[in-house]
């Protein structure tokens, strides 16, 4: 590895993917995803392209699984700066009367975006603090969604995920902006076209959020100086209910 | 006991001590702490005044111990109505630079928020919503904090799990209103004037919110009629910033 | 007149009425509306079951009309203290594509809620400043809507006016909190039960606001001390959508 | 006038001007502002440089005057396409105690930003929806302040004029968006760097936006696809306390 680097945990067949195609652009990028078939398509995509990518396996969740993978990124990235940083899992989704969720599956919601979000901060702010020489101050941005700003009926659990997970990173632009790294919250209001939602079909044309769109808004944040840090970004379908 | 009752859950010598005994004018309450000698004041002093109280330890993040709450509270209350239930623990509060937290630092916060909000909710609702009969709507009020509308910097643990609680009131209120339930989340941005804040000095009088206070708006939301549910509150002393 | 008063701005026969009967339990209430046939029948039916009203027929979004009104409330009112004042006119309303609104059409919401606001506020305040002795602070309250939160389709005129006067509203509490006048602001989210709407058809019963209900917030609101004022409080029916 | 045009509203030497700089780039610009003096300088550096700009001088807050200059620029780019439009005056500033403002000055905030804004997008608006065959959906994008989300003491005008407007941007977004219009609103959080703050002083360097970066970001906001529209983004300096 030989360039600076940026790490992108959450990486499926969607917006992950797409972040990980444009970011390594300019950058070497590891991709993070507990499932390694999450990843591996794009990571040979990338390395066959031209690119430099590396998957590993982790359970964003998991503490120790989080140490093991940021152990060997200081191996294989000892000496490069990390330029950004994106956390975008989408697990905890949980949809479900109240009454029915069990214990396990309201915190899911949490363990997937707050506690997920914690541990990826933790290990990706020290090494963005020393990031230096960068064309664009380093940068660590978190994925939210519609249930980030409102807890609808039967989304307790995924809302207080996404709550907290705005909580984190409202906290960490507060006290990290002024050390020189940018945080950001993209709050991602719609259906976004992948794999997965290829065949639901929707009155209007368009009507699906674009992952490779998603990820340009990813890299315009990435991109501003630090005279004018943008904190929060929503992106919906022109069609979309608001 | 004889009369509907109410459960306030964290219950010290502040705010939950006087909105247990603003509530105790009405009902029999039970209220509920980790340690006995939080809530033995209160339910003394309620019971020699003429009223009902009881008290049982529960640590309100830990399932079992909650559920052995409600077990109790159950038999003690076979065939009464629960009236009204209110989330009041001050647990979870750290202050700490990001870098500093602990995992289990940072989780405390959701710990005993979220979760904790959680499960007082599962074991809370089934009762309000076979409540019949009284003069009020059945009523579940969450006590949030300055730190539920914004993460500040070394707030992050605490404001996750802020946030995470009013996505959980938020979604309890959007289910469970319909049913006739009075969901509410009432913001409390301020020092609170209790025995752990008498020291604390502020430039103006009457700097620090009332207890008492705080209660007659905790009864004024339950008196609501299900026409007029009230969902969010702010409460802050005059000379607050905010 | 012999007693500290209150002033009702925009009283028809719903919500306005219902403050100015809830507010004459204890004050002398002074009624501001446009047509005197919107405030007679509650004058009347005020001052003849014991209590004290006047009603002035007053332009809310005319500087000359509202200086007239404030010149006539300081002779009848001199010497007694205003212990609080109610901005709740319905004026401003239009729902339109926004091509097809006429510039007077777009100003009128702000003309209603934003200078409307303004002048009474002005009118108000200095009456509010000086009331002493009073056994609650001084309070300005004013309403808003579900416009007061949300932009949405056909509704800018309302809504522009509406996020004016929660702007004022937010500026005179953190203006004139600290000088001891408790300033608020109301969100009412849903119809409201009055004549006009008595016969819109819900698909449940008691989907309509209770303007009674609405009165009972309005005066609790009142009733806090200044260590724990009360800023903005969101009133809808158990069924309604948000 | 040979390409698709750029209208922007409220050009001075900042923000304005580095817009429609970026703008330029890609489009013909009109520039509008009361004092000719405000945009000359910007309309020569971009004609001198290979692009084109036309000047018109323009009180944004008077409809005889927004219609003329809408009636010249029908007439100037007869037959082309108006792929971007912004409103970005910064008239309506005054701080002032509230008893102190005159209803003129009460009123300046509103008449600025949203009657301002009103004019704008009816004039605007109807050449958007025509406008074909553009690589980048139609868009208008309305500037935003820290008045835009919190009346702060002494600000009742700005910020009733600033609420106001982001009430006009929501309820365009939400009616024009699904016609294929991207409407945005950017809340510029901090102190811009522009001549008249030159002198301003800060602890730390680089703590005022740069208006270069703000353009980049209106760009930005302006080429996404109307499956991805943004609709609102907060920018500030990466010290700013928020």
């Amino acid at each position: 590895m030989t360039k600076p680097f940026a790490i992108i945990a959450g990486v499926g067949p969607g917006t992950g993917a797409s972040i990980a195609r444009r970011f390594a652009k300019a950058y070497s990028v590891v991709l993070l995803a507990r499932n390694p078939a999450s990843f591996e398509p794009v990571v040979n995509e990338i390395n066959t392209s031209g690119g430099q990518a590396l998957g590993i396996s982790t359970d964003l969740s998991d503490s120790t699984s989080v140490r093991a993978a940021f152990d060997k990124i200081s191996k294989q990235y000892a000496g490069l700066a990390l330029a950004a940083a994106v956390f975008n899992p989408g697990g905890g989704f949980v949809r479900k009367p109240f009454l029915e969720l069990t214990e396990e599956e309201f915190t899911q919601g949490y363990e997937s975006q707050g506690k997920g979000g914690y541990l990826f901060a933790k290990g990706t702010l020290p090494l963005l603090l020393e990031a230096k020489g960068l064309p664009h101050p380093p940068t660590l941005i978190f994925t939210g969604a519609t249930a980030s700003l409102k807890g609808s009926a039967n989304f307790s659990s995924f809302a207080s995920g996404k709550f907290a997970l705005r909580a984190l990173a409202q906290s960490l632009a507060r006290e990290f902006g002024p050390q020189g790294v940018h945080v950001s919250h993209v709050i991602i209001d719609g259906v976004i076209d992948i794999p997965r939602t290829k065949a639901w079909k929707f009155e209007h044309e368009d009507a699906k959020l674009d992952p490779e769109a998603i990820a340009e808004s990813y890299w315009h944040l990435h991109t501003q100086p630090r005279t004018t840090f943008g904190f929060e970004l929503d992106l919906r379908p022109y069609v979309e209910k608001w």
